[in-house]
C-alpha cells in the first residue's frame, strides 16, 4: 500500500508531536484504519536537530517546497499566525493538496474564505486541532449532532485562563501573581492577550458557533471580556458565594437568532462547570433530543493538540485510499445562514464587585441606580476590616437582561467613589442538568 | 434529491423516536447534511394510532415486508432481542440493506458474525445507539482516536443502575426500596435483571472494547457483578469514607492484554465518576496521548437514542447518496485481534463489608486471614449500636490484585459466623486527572 505523505509547516510543539504521534502509531493506524502516514517533508526557519526530524524526512525552510513538494500528499500547516499561515493553507489548495490545520486563528478569521475554496476545489480541510485539543468536539458537531438540533453550545475552551483562576482559587495568588506563575510553568506565553482577554476562546467558540448553527459568524461578533480583571477580592466573593469563577465562552440559540460571549462567569460549587480545573476544556452541547452533554480533556498541549491532527490526517488518508473527498470535512461549511445576533435576550442573575473610596451612603446610591433600572438586589457582601481607600463589595442581582444591568453599571460606573470599573459577572445558577 | 427511504423494525420508545426525529428534523438535516431521510414503512405487531406513524409511511406486520420492501433503502432494527434481531439484520445485509441498531445485546452477542455478513456485502452497520445514548462515543473511539492509542475505556454505561444507586445515596433508602421506585419512575424495567446485574454495561463494555483494542472480546470474557448486593449499610459507609458507589464497567490495555470488568466501585466524592448522577452515563477514554478525556450524558431514553440512530442514518444517507459505503461504520470491526486477557493484574485498593452474627474475636479471625494473604488494612468501620444479629462492618485495603483479595474473600465466606457473602468494591483512589 502506498503510504499517503505528509508535509508539516511550521516544526513547533505541535508540529514535532503530530511528525512523533505519526511515528509511534503508524502500526495502530494502519490496523485500524487501513491507512499508512509518512511524514516526508518538515518545514522550519529555525535549526532542527536530526533527532527531532521524522525518519526519512527531509528539512526545508521554506513552505512552498513543502506546498508543492511532489512527494507531498497532505499539508499540515502548524505555523500560527494568519497571514503565513493562510498563505500556506491557500496554496496547498490551489495546488490540489488537502490541508490540516490547528489553527483557530485563521480559521476563525478567514475560514469562510478558505472552505469555499476547498469547496471549490473539491478538497478537505481538516480542523480537529482548532477547538479543545484533543476532545472531538468538531466531529461530534458535525457528524454526531446530525440526529439533533442544538440549542446551545457552551464551555472553557481557554486552558491557560483557566489554570490562572483555578490558581487564584487554590493558592489565594492574585491575578498578576498567578499569571506569572503560568507563564513560568509554561502554560502562558510570555504576551498572555490573546488567552486571557479571551481572544482565543473566542475564536474557538466562532468556530463551534459556525458548524453548530450553520451560521455565519466572525469572530468580531462575539462580545468578548477576559479575566483581566478578576482580583483576589472576587475569588474570596465567589468562596463566599459557594462559588467559583470561570471563563466561559457560549453560543446559544435565541428566539430566531444566536446569543454568543466570552466573559467570566460566577459558577455553583457543585456545577460542571466549576469541577473544570486546571488546563482542562470542557464543552457543553445542549441538544434538543439528547439533552446536554459535556465533553472533558486537556485543551491544547503539543501531544493532545497533534493527536486530533492525526485523526485528520487519518480520515483524510483513509478517503483518498479509497479515491474520495472526505466530506464531512466540507460540509456545514459551504452553507452557511446569516446569523442574526440578539446578544443578551435572556434574563439572568449578575454579580457586581465595586471597589470604592469608602464614605457613608454608596450602597445607597448604587442601591438607587438599580432601582430605578428595576434591578432586585439579591445580596449584598462586605468584609470588614477592609481599607476605606480601597474597598471592595459584591451586590448579586435577580435575573434581568444584559443590556438593563449594562446600563445600570454605566451609571454606576460615574460615580466620584468608583476607583475602578464595576466587574460584572454572569451568575449561572441553573445548575445545568447534565 | 431523492429522499432515502427508511423502514423501521420495531415500532417501541425508541423506533418512534426515530421517526419522530426524522421527520421534525428533516429541514435540518437537509441543510447541514444534504440529505433527505422518509420514513416509509413501519413494523410492529400490536396496533398503532395513526398519530403516532410517520406521514405516508405504511404500517406492516411482518417485518419481511420491511426487509424486503422496493421502497426501503435502509433498515432501522429497534425491535430489541436476539433471535428475531438477528434475524432482521441479516435479512437486510443479505438483500443488500444497510442497517442502524439500537440493540446492544444482539452486537455484543453476533457482533463479529453480524460485521463479517456486513464486511462481505460492502454494507455498513450503524450502531452508535448501542452505548451511552447520545453520547456519540462510538463514534470518538473508530474515527477521533485514530490519531491515538487508547489505554482504557471505562465509565458509569448503565442509567438505571445508576438512578438507583444516587436515590439510595440521597433518600437513604434500601436497594429493594430503590429499585421500586425506579420501577414506578419507568427508570428501570419489571424485570430489571439486566440493568441491576450489569448485564446491559457488559454487553456495552464490549462493544466499546472491540472498538477500542479492535480485539475479539465476547461478552462472556468480562467478570460481571451488579449492584443487588449493594445495601443502605454500604451508602452509609461509603459516605464516612467521604465516596460514593458507582457501577463501573471498564476495559484497560495491560501488559500485552486486556483487564476487563463490571463492579460496584468506591469512587471519592471529588472524583468526576462519583459526580455522575441519575440516570446519566459518563465514559471515560485514556489515550495515550490525548490523556484522560470525559464524556457525560443522557445513556438511555427514546430521543437521545433515537437521535443517535438519526446520525447513523445520515451517515449512511450522505454515502448512499454519493454512491460510497460508510466506511467507518466497517472499520475496526473486520480485522480484529485475539484479545488476550489478563484480568486484574493491577493492584488496587478495596472495600470489604462484612455481615456478621456478632460475637468476640470476629475481627481477629478476619484480620489473620488478611495476613495470612499479606494484605495490608488501610481501615476498619463498625458503627456503634448495631444489631448482633446483623452486625455490618467495613474494612478497607491497601492495593493488592484481584486474585489476593478474592482468595481472601473466598476464605472469610467460609466463617460461620458470616450471615451473608463479603460485599467487596473496588476503591478508585486514583482521583483520575481529567
Amino acid at each position: 500500500m502506498r503510504p499517503v505523505r505528509v508535509g508539516i509547516v511550521g516544526y513547533g510543539t505541535v508540529g514535532q508531536a503530530t511528525a512523533r504521534i505519526i511515528a509511534s502509531h503508524a502500526q495502530d493506524a494502519h490496523q485500524r484504519s487501513d491507512v499508512l502516514l509518512n511524514v516526508t517533508k518538515v518545514c522550519r526557519r529555525t535549526p532542527v536537530t536530526s533527532a527531532d526530524l521524522p525518519q526519512g524526512a527531509q528539512l526545508v525552510t521554506d513552505w512552498r517546497q513543502v506546498v508543492h513538494a511532489q512527494d507531498v500528499d497532505v499539508v499540515v500547516e502548524t505555523i500560527g499566525g494568519t497571514t503565513v499561515a493562510g498563505e500556506v493553507v491557500r496554496a496547498s489548495l490551489e495546488s490540489g493538496k488537502p490541508v490540516v490545520t490547528a489553527n483557530k486563528n485563521l480559521i476563525a478569521e478567514s475560514g469562510e474564505k478558505l472552505f469555499a475554496l476547498a469547496a471549490q476545489k473539491n478538497l478537505p480541510i481538516g480542523m480537529e486541532a482548532t477547538v479543545a485539543g484533543g476532545i472531538p468536539i468538531l466531529r461530534v458537531l458535525s457528524e454526531s449532532m446530525s440526529g439533533d438540533r442544538v440549542q446551545a453550545v457552551y464551555g472553557i475552551l481557554n486552558g491557560t485562563a483557566n489554570y490562572i483562576l483555578t490558581q487564584m482559587e487554590t493558592t489565594g495568588a492574585g491575578f498578576e501573581k498567578a499569571l506569572t506563575e503560568a507563564q513560568k510553568a509554561g502554560y502562558a506565553e510570555a504576551d498572555p492577550t490573546f488567552d486571557i482577554d479571551g481572544i482565543d476562546a473566542r475564536d474557538k467558540l466562532c468556530i463551534l458557533a459556525r458548524l453548530a448553527f450553520n451560521a455565519r459568524v466572525s469572530p468580531t461578533d462575539i462580545a468578548t471580556i477576559g479575566i483581566r480583571q478578576v482580583s483576589d477580592v472576587d475569588i474570596h466573593y465567589a468562596r463566599r458565594l459557594h462559588s467559583k469563577i470561570r471563563l466561559v465562552a457560549m453560543a446559544e440559540r435565541n428566539y430566531d437568532g444566536l446569543d454568543l460571549s466570552v466573559r467570566p462567569w460566577l459558577v455553583e460549587d457543585h456545577s460542571m462547570l466549576a469541577k473544570v480545573e486546571g488546563v482542562n476544556n470542557a464543552v457543553f452541547l445542549q441538544g434538543e433530543k439528547v439533552g446536554t452533554q459535556m465533553f472533558l480533556g486537556r485543551g491544547a498541549g503539543g501531544d493532545p493538540t497533534g493527536a486530533a491532527v492525526v485523526s485528520d490526517l487519518v480520515e483524510i488518508a483513509r478517503n483518498m485510499v479509497a479515491g474520495r473527498v472526505a466530506a464531512k470535512a466540507l460540509s456545514g461549511f459551504t452553507n452557511w445562514n446569516n446569523a442574526t445576533l440578539h446578544p443578551g435576550r435572556r434574563a439572568v442573575s449578575w454579580y457586581l464587585r465595586l471597589t470604592v473610596t469608602d464614605r457613608p451612603g454608596i450602597i445607597a446610591r448604587v442601591a438607587e441606580v438599580l432601582a430605578e433600572k428595576e434591578i432586585n438586589i439579591d445580596s449584598v457582601f462586605q468584609e470588614p476590616h477592609m481599607s476605606k481607600e480601597r474597598l471592595s463589595f459584591v451586590i448579586t442581582v435577580e435575573p434581568v437582561l444584559k443590556a438593563t444591568i449594562q446600563a445600570a453599571v454605566k451609571l454606576i460606573n460615574q460615580f466620584d467613589f468608583m476607583k475602578e470599573p464595576v466587574l460584572l459577572l454572569r451568575i449561572d445558577n441553573s445548575s445545568e442538568s447534565v
